[in-house]
């Protein structure tokens, strides 16, 4: 298990910098003071101010419910020190079992939520509901990233990407073509 | 320039294998005799079946009218061998050039829309508008794949995923934990 690694505050408007890449993410709830975690691939940046994202929350997952009444949850970035954690925690239910208490994982106090941080994680989003109408239809859950925390080393964690069928992809070398873009599109 | 890679047919209800991990996708189209191309990086699977995927394709590229009209798209996967070509594509406007001819890419038909396939991409996923609610407030279309072409090697392509700042992080190595998986959760 990794230490927890030291995190600061991180401007919201820039979290496409964790989550465009496409990583799996822990996304942790708390309900009628219960705590609960789950894995999940199906997220997409929307908006860098409002700070927005759009996460796709089966309603088969115990979360689902947590997190449409309590209006929040905090999307936390694993790397692959905390693998056999990702699926294990995407393998159970916290219907069943208290995941921060299975995978001894470290519940942080959020500052904008009540939703915990996991510490383990590389960085933490504290994210409140900004638009529900696609859930009922589709799952889709549109949140605003109302606090930021990112651990400062290393600059690329090494984050999995699933491809289904217990596969995951990690990601790799880093490339900056950074010269060849127009100014305005940095 | 790449050759272009042989490509079948592939499950639509699996695109996730190629979606989920996040990459940047070239977004081909279509509408009164021209065509487009714009990179995207914010993406999402939303469902299996109907394979649903959702876009956020903001209103100031060229391609967005294109595709709100024509109501169809195709999502192509680059891999790095296309890494200046993905670049070029997304610092430029469709409103001023032909894509197509400037990037040297091979527009190919697809079966079930008009827009065409990049034929040097490892995938092409044909798709129809399938909602549109928010798309006037978030510019986010939901698409159903009703088609997918993939070549069969290599089975793990080395594909783009963007970081802003003109940094992309490229896929890197691989690992399995299926054993590790319920069966139903595969």
């Amino acid at each position: 298990m990794p230490k927890l690694p030291k995190k600061s505050d991180f401007p919201v408007s820039q979290v496409r910098r964790y989550l465009e890449p496409g990583p799996i993410v822990l996304v942790s709830s708390k309900w009628q003071g219960a705590t609960n975690i789950m894995t999940l691939g199906w997220h997409t940046i929307l908006e860098f101010s409002p700070s927005l994202v759009g996460l796709m929350i089966s309603g088969g997952n115990h979360s689902h419910r947590m997190i449409r009444e309590s209006r929040e949850c905090v999307i936390n970035l694993p790397t692959t020190s905390l693998t056999d954690t990702v699926v294990g925690i995407g393998n159970t239910s916290g219907g069943e079992i208290d995941k921060f208490a299975k995978f001894n994982l470290t519940a942080e106090d959020a500052s904008k939520v009540d939703a915990p941080l996991i510490g383990e994680c590389h960085a933490s989003f504290e994210c409140r509901l900004h638009n529900d109408a696609l859930v009922e239809k589709y799952n889709f859950f549109i949140f605003e990233v109302v606090k930021a925390h990112v651990a400062a080393s290393p600059k690329h964690p090494e984050t999995l990407h699933y491809t289904g069928d217990g596969v995951f992809v990690v990601s790799g070398k880093i490339i900056s073509r950074r010269s060849l873009f127009r100014p305005e599109m940095l």
